[in-house]
């Protein structure tokens, strides 16, 4: 059986109505507050069919034909790519949360995660190139000049036209502080950018005919490393229509995401334009950055669900030893984690989305500010973790499918070798960890913690109340241990820097569990008003006992990192 | 750089002499009693030169051209491929531990491990020819007749045919009892094979004129189940030079070992001899697929060292933030994973491979019985956890390389694609975990077990007197967890199968870790008698340090999988 996808519109609007209660948040939010479940649900079902109707069957053969024709300078991508994108844009999906000020509809950062979770699902290569749209837009609205934003704004908003973001360069990953891109003023207070930059995502293609490029470069007499740089707004074609200057010098062969263009780019004197304040660039980059980072935990969360309905499908007609092999033990395990994990996960990124909401949208600036610093926090994790559970999730359903897992022709081991990439950009996953305990945990003396806490304490009170009295116990034993943990993050750093790098890893795998954590927990506690409802819900009962198993068999895995984090060891350098 | 390979002699000669003390094995085994550590060396030095030398430059290439161009049924292997072949069958390569009374050289399955992890690391997909010439070679030397050995036993040594294992069906994975490929008796005593075989490696190619194939097939009136099958010996070249009635129908796209032909095979009456006896098939297969099983082991070892060492110097060559990444502690802690799982599961493998040698050669009758149990136990556990750790070890030194890592030019990411099939070949590892704890654990009723046991209190009275108390306890802790662990599985299998399936998995990952342990403490103690002979040696000095953080960073990961034994939970259904 092919692979195949339905997007799984159920859960997701049991995360956000019953897990999340988002329809009270909408009602804190003048923006949402006249959004009903109805519109929510159209909005899910549209995107859904967009997604396996449109974006699915072009998976395999993206794949296939992949996006490494350069001609000229020019670069084609794979059969219907273009036409897909001119239907998401015609359907307004780029513009779904966006401003309406610049022609956007205004709809919840929350629906536009489901929205993009399904995208991922169904074509991560195709949509790599609208994925940053709305880092750029959010980047310009907030810095730029308003004459750039009349210029561009509304045609990101709307996906008229894409945008890519450069900052990578040959000699410089994740350390920015060394790009040697540079930026000379000019008299018409235009810049003339100049430098190459490598492993840009769709930088160039034909999907568009407007390309703007987000640039850092670094300006004449500008401080040395990261505070040193500027961003610059370096379009394809100028205003009056020229072709600007700068050239695509090359495409990556890559192990997935084939249909993506990763682009080498020179800039040869190409005019740009300035975004936010001089040398503030990464500043502004960062919001751009912070949203493609949960973009990116929903790039995991689309290959974890791609993965495991079809794991389970497979599971289900392979029949071996006279029944389907999902009834075999060791594959019910394989089936159950990857169920419980892709609903733990599920509920972590939608959070985060709609902590965006509130800290955008909250008519209390209070719950506001609160709501931006869990979100923050969320951040790294939902990036980190759940693209570490998208590749183990293709992994493990690789493993169920057995040697028709390994041939092309399942679709699995694409799902893999795409999925395998989210763990690298935005930003790597060692990066996030240290994000992570440096500046959502470490900095702030451990407050965004206290908020997640309070919330965390919340919902292991209503589990009890709910009858869960197993689920609250180890809900609050995590939240025990990650007390503890900031305490031991704590006097590692008091140590010095070297100390408490050694330990984010395991700081990351831990508080990434106590989020699992408290996902099992509030949907056994959603579970059982369901079922308080409707007796006989079978879809709950049966939810309810995948969430018991992620507290029951996957929940342990958490201790070896708590204890990690309370031993003070000496990591041995690697030598030569 | 490009992905190089420097074959890790020094610790492999390490690991033989030093850990295993392989040469006083060989004492007690008369065919082994003149082998000189010289010998030995120069045989290694050999193997890396060819495998460094001659297979390497073909790993890439192999990869991009692809074995998948099929013409009237004649398979085109990727440019070189052939002419290697040739190389190694001239240099007595395949002919290493095979019987001089067949050509063979006599040489011990430890030098053979050692040659073959080589191989696999420096090419994968060519290694899938050869790699299976052995179980095919004793498979034959153990059950063919007479004159069956007369015609092909000394070509199947020394190489100059290759062969096959046809045992899959497009409906029969893991499940061999429903195979309907079916072999009717003719009057001259050959037998008359019809049926489809799917994902048979190398039953066509052009690397050898003859290739014979080892054919599961069901016989009139036998019984149903596995129980009714028999093996038949299927040439390509009948003796008086005719092709055989077999056709190869179609070769799988996959998603790595892409140098390698995977076959559809359609037997259309083609003619075939009798191996062993009737009905006694699949036993006579056994011997071929454990053979097979340790050289998936080995597949994974090859894998992790390849990963390991290029990792190491990319991370020793990129520069950010000042000085080359392998000074930060997130990358020190995967590059010290790295090498210290490297380390420990060669010592894992290479034990494997002694125990057989023993098993074969020995001298004592007990000897020889106590390690043949041994390897039996190890076998399971080094082909599942070795290719666990081939496969995970890809993936992590990807990481390390970031976006390099992701494009093709490093190799890194063939790496991870070439090791993923190595999880499910030979028999999944779920099927290895099921064996292990039916089979190898509870069937004796833990005598194997307490062979291995006994072995591991004298490695840890040997640490301690050595004058290292912390391995010694770290190793005491995981033989009592073990002593408890089998305890718990016989409980389980007291209430019943599923009750037992359903802890297999953790059981593997938990008698894994009390190999990984061994192996530290034992690589541990070898570098405290190096140290003592060169209080100077600063190889040793760091091998102690990576040994423990094996045991310190590492071992804890056991302490989840033992409690899981302990717990009897019921395991949910998987709904549809």
């Amino acid at each position: 059986m092919p692979y195949g996808y339905r997007a799984p519109v159920e859960h997701m609007r049991f995360v956000m109505e019953r897990v999340l209660n988002a329809p009270q948040s909408w009602r804190g939010c003048p923006g949402f507050a006249d959004l009903d479940g109805q519109t929510a649900e159209a909005v899910l079902d549209e995107a859904a069919r967009f997604a396996a109707e449109v974006l699915l069957p072009l998976n395999t053969s993206g794949d296939q034909q992949g996006c490494t024709r350069l001609a000229d300078g020019t670069v084609r991508t794979p059969d219907g790519f273009r036409a897909a994108y001119g239907a998401y844009v015609e359907g307004g999906w780029a513009a779904l949360p966006c401003d309406p000020a610049w022609e956007g509809q205004g709809l919840p950062l929350l629906l536009d995660a489901a929205m993009r979770e399904m995208l991922d699902a169904c074509n991560h290569g195709w949509n790599m190139y609208p994925d940053l749209l709305h880092g750029a837009y959010e980047t310009l609205k907030a810095h730029g000049s308003e004459a750039l934003k009349q210029r561009y704004l509304a045609d990101l908003a709307t996906g008229r036209t894409l945008a890519a973001m450069a900052l990578t360069e040959p000699g410089a990953g994740s350390d920015l502080g060394v790009l040697r891109s540079s930026a000379q003023p000019q008299p018409d207070g235009t810049w003339r950018v100049q430098g190459d930059k490598v492993f840009i995502s769709g930088a160039e293609h034909d999907l568009t005919d407007q390309i703007v490029h987000l640039v850092l470069a670094r300006t004449p007499d500008a401080p040395a490393g990261t505070r040193g740089l500027s961003l610059f707004l370096v379009p394809k074609h100028l205003p009056q229509g020229a072709r600007n200057a700068w050239v695509c010098t090359g495409l990556e062969h890559k192990m997935g995401i084939h249909g993506s263009a990763t682009c080498s780019i020179r800039y040869e004197g190409a005019t740009g334009w300035l975004i936010g304040d001089l040398h503030r660039g990464l500043a502004a980059m960062f919001l751009m950055m912070n949203s493609a980072r949960l973009h990116v935990g929903l790039q995991g969360l689309g290959h974890l669900e791609m993965a495991t309905q079809n794991a389970r499908r497979h599971a289900q007609d392979r029949v071996q030893g006279g029944g389907p092999i999902a009834q075999h033990p060791a594959m019910r395990h394989t089936l159950l984690r990857l169920q419980a994990r892709t609903e733990a996960l599920r509920c972590m990124a939608y959070r985060a989305a709609l902590a965006l909401d509130e800290a955008a949208h909250h008519e209390s600036p209070e719950r506001r500010a609160q709501q931006s610093a869990l979100a923050a926090l969320l951040t790294p994790i939902v990036k980190a973790y759940g693209t570490q559970l998208g590749f183990e999730g293709a992994h493990q359903a690789l493993q169920v499918f057995g040697g028709y897992g390994y041939v092309r022709e399942t679709g699995v081991e694409q799902t893999l070798r795409d999925a395998r990439i989210a763990l690298i950009y935005e930003g790597t996953n060692e990066i996030q960890a240290i994000d992570l305990v440096q500046r959502k945990l470490l900095s702030d003396e451990g407050r965004a913690l206290g908020i997640l806490m309070a919330e965390l304490e919340t919902e292991a009170a209503a589990a009890l109340a709910a009858g869960l009295p197993e689920a609250a116990q180890a809900l609050r034993e995590q939240i025990a241990h990650a007390r503890r943990g900031l305490a031991d993050l704590q006097a590692a750093a008091a140590q010095g820097r070297e100390t408490v790098l050694v330990l984010c890893d395991d700081a990351l795998a831990a508080y990434a569990h106590l989020c699992l954590a408290w996902a099992w927990t509030a949907s056994s506690r959603a579970c059982m008003q369901v079922l308080a409802e409707r007796p006989d819900d079978d879809e709950a009962a049966q939810r309810l006992e995948r969430m018991r198993y992620g507290l029951q068999w996957l929940l342990p895995q958490a201790q070896v990192h708590w204890q990690a984090l309370g031993v003070q060891r000496v990591l041995p350098a690697v030598c030569a």
